[in-house]
């Protein structure tokens, strides 16, 4: 594989991955004042449109990462909103 | 220009641009205590290497969404480790 695309998939990884130690935080603590709503739901919004422009590009790699970066980022909304 | 492109140029401006409201609230409320400094740091190293791959790739798209959110994450570095 092209060295140039493995940094794409670590680079991938990382920017998909980064949201889990905050889920974990956020659902351990119940506590959400420092976050912001509004950086979460246009971050949601943007991961959408990321998989539906990977979905015309038939790129599996930009699915999957906003697939999951999408589905972290679902968790901290309803953290957020139910433990406003 | 192709429609599709122009998904993914408004889907990098909200990816990018969601960080503004959060640096914005954490600028103001100087409380950084429910943010992980783990996700950043990940996110903060994730951005570095899409920033490469764009540079690789010659995408000024990805280089210019990635350096600006790299922006973003230092500026939520820096006030994550001031006001522990």
């Amino acid at each position: 594989m092209d060295p140039i695309e493995i940094i794409g998939l670590i680079a991938a990884t990382l920017t998909t991955s980064a949201f889990v130690p905050q889920v974990v935080k956020t659902w351990k603590t119940k506590s959400t004042k420092d976050i912001s709503l509004t950086m979460y739901s246009a971050f949601f919004l943007g991961t959408m449109l990321w998989l539906y422009y990977g979905y015309e590009h038939q790129s599996l790699a930009i699915m999957l990462a906003n697939g999951i970066t999408g589905i972290l980022v679902i968790f901290m909304l309803v953290l957020k909103i139910r433990h406003k």
